[in-house]
């Protein structure tokens, strides 16, 4: 089988030392690159700059796409076009463009698999495909994002402030020098959107959802999480209520006995409720050149396995059709933190506008713990519904006490 | 499609339910079993005592196998041999047969799928099929049995003795009225010998494998595991070493970090580590009518899926060949626990043995916590060779001051 790649990095070199090493049987014949001078791990003579190369070459079955951002959509439809099945970890693309990728496939008989675009090398694409789809599924709920959990876990159980948290998971290497994709939530949007379209015919971008990251979070938080027994993780959601679906990413209180509060470090895991499955959780590595390549191998030795059988059917689009859940409708508990100049007079004046929008309160705290941020109020809410808070928060954002952006996370899933 | 059912008890209701209520394109025309007059879920025309009105039928494309123990090989070999598909949730006809089923099916062009028989509702044979199988596996450790993990559970965290934990879970309907194969590990010595021929060709029954189980444990073995900040596991485990593989089942201890060490109640999962893969953990409901069902129905759609494109190549046996890792060259931390009529004057003359054995001890502690239990005298051990501790234990028994079975497990895996 000889096969071709669509980019170079570290990814690529983790693959392709993998498929040198392991595979006899499958030849990695060309590798499109943009810089064709830089040296790589791989023969000078395999690089190229021009895709015809590779579109042409009537020997090259499949292409391996290693690259990211939007670019690599028209690389995989040329390829898929040219009659060559396609494997991308590049999550972007099949958040994209996914339905288009697989109609183009089924089309030309050839095949489309993206197991590596979400969750590394934990196997959830194909888990979603072959055993969560066909059951009634309420709930998937992922930590999706190694980055920001590694950051989370560094705050909560090794006591560092957000700052050092980001540097040292930037000097471990899980972290990019800029790190604001994965802090803000984005890359989880990405993933949780390709879930979604695996299990619902529900369309939504993934720019297009809610999405609440970390860059705002506090040491304060996760202390204040882990004394009512919380944990804080950054997650991607979907809900599947009766009216409708319900989906974002955003930081949670999750009970420390949930499977989800024990995923730590850069580990990356989804959840699932369903009936009549129950619950599962699939737990793994969700990056890494390593982790990333095993993905990738699975995909290709699928392709080995089944090619001449054309596309595998399994790997289609929910057909379970749903419309968007009414932001009126959703409710939810929650934690706020106000930084404040001078706590004592500002308690009546943040519960009243609280009291005005209908938001019950269930608990209230002064912080001045943290010695590197100002003095903070704490308040957590009963079940109340969410479409009024922004505004309450823009409302009391309003008064001068108020110091920094205030912080709003859900308590529970 | 028209479908065949043998058995028809708790597991099978909830199987026959699901299809009734959600696939009007699946129905389920015959049910086998031994007592027609048993009022049940199901139209009493529908039962049958005769194997042949399934076997003869030949609308019957598939059979679904709910029964339990060995009758279900044969019964199996039949439907195969009458070239209907099988899936089954017996896990001892899967480990006593599951290769002459396989080269059967291959034969007859029909499928053969057993993902209840491993793991409840949890997909671990297809995981191991398509996403563990192609890698170099190092490791797995799966908590496969319900019932002694919620017994363990019980005892660690809500303060229960042996009896009451597992009166409590014969209560809630998760301990057999005779719990003893799932006690003694004989239950999770079926499922590990299953996931070992998934991964490699290494020969070996369920029956032959190395098998400790929890009968004898104490609530003092896991309050000293906790003091340690260690739980207490019953896995079975399949470890792949360059000089062999070493396969069984024993109660654990893993450090409290350990993913498998949050698996609480009757939870199951499996964790896996390998190359490039990284770790794995799939977790979920190990039992049940209705996660069984789950996976029974997630077998049947693949088959209606793939039905005419015959055997699933995927479902086949390991092909990495290993042999047994030589006695002598397995190693281990231990634990011990010895009940004694009188503690002083006998330690002496333990250390004595333990010195004889070279078994290098790294603590001692005497323990008179549990009221319930006679004086018990706990050592841990460095990693030392295991091939010796049997014959060690048995020296130390033969003192008078011994008063009950010694207890013997491994820290660490």
């Amino acid at each position: 089988m000889k096969i071709a790649m669509l980019g170079f990095g570290n990814i690529g070199a983790g693959f392709y030392n993998e498929i040198k090493s392991g595979y006899k049987d499958i030849e990695i014949v060309k590798a499109l690159v943009r810089d064709i001078k830089k040296t790589r791990a791989i023969e000078a003579d395999k690089l190229t700059l021009d895709y015809n190369d590779i579109l042409n070459n009537p020997e090259i079955t499949a292409v391996v796409d290693v690259t990211a951002g939007e670019a690599s959509v028209k690389l995989i439809i040329d390829a898929l076009n040219a009659s060559k099945s396609v494997i991308t970890a590049n999550k972007m693309a099949v958040a994209l463009a996914g339905a288009e990728f697989i109609d183009i496939a089924r089309e030309k008989g050839v095949n489309f698999y993206f197991e590596a675009a979400v969750g590394g090398g934990i196997p959830v694409i194909n888990l979603f495909n072959e055993n969560v789809r066909p059951h009634r599924i309420d709930k998937v709920i992922g930590i999706l994002n190694g980055t920001t959990n590694y950051i989370l876990t560094k705050m909560s159980d090794g006591g560092l402030e957000f700052d050092q948290a980001l540097k040292l998971a930037q000097d471990k290497g899980f972290a990019e020098p800029d790190p604001s994709f994965d802090l803000t939530g984005r890359d989880s949007a990405y993933k949780i959107t390709i879930l979604k379209d695996l299990l619902f015919d529900y369309k939504c971008g993934a720019e297009d959802i809610f999405c609440q990251g970390i860059d705002r979070i506090s040491k304060t938080d996760l202390d204040y999480a882990a004394s009512i027994n919380y944990r804080i993780k950054l997650v991607g959601y979907i809900q599947n209520f009766s009216s409708g679906i319900d989906i974002g990413v955003r930081p949670v209180f999750l009970p420390a006995a949930h499977p989800l509060a024990q995923v730590n470090n850069e580990y990356n895991a989804v959840y699932i409720e369903g009936a009549p499955i129950g619950e599962i959780m699939l737990y793994g590595r969700g990056a890494g050149a390593g982790p990333t390549a095993a993905s990738l191998i699975g995909d290709l030795l699928r392709i080995k396995r089944d090619g001449s059988r054309g596309f595998n059917v399994a790997y289609a689009r929910g057909v379970v059709k749903k419309s968007s859940m009414p932001p009126e409708m959703k409710t939810q508990s929650n934690y706020f933190r106000f930084n404040v100049l001078d706590v004592p007079g500002v308690i009546s004046k943040i519960t009243t506008i609280f009291e005005k929008y209908n938001i019950s309160i269930s608990s209230m705290k002064q912080d001045i713990s943290n010695a590197n941020e100002p003095a903070a109020v704490i308040f957590t809410t009963h079940e109340s519904k969410s479409s009024k808070i922004p505004s309450m928060i823009e409302e009391i954002k309003r008064n001068k006490f108020i110091i920094n952006e205030p912080v709003w996370y859900k308590i529970g899933i």
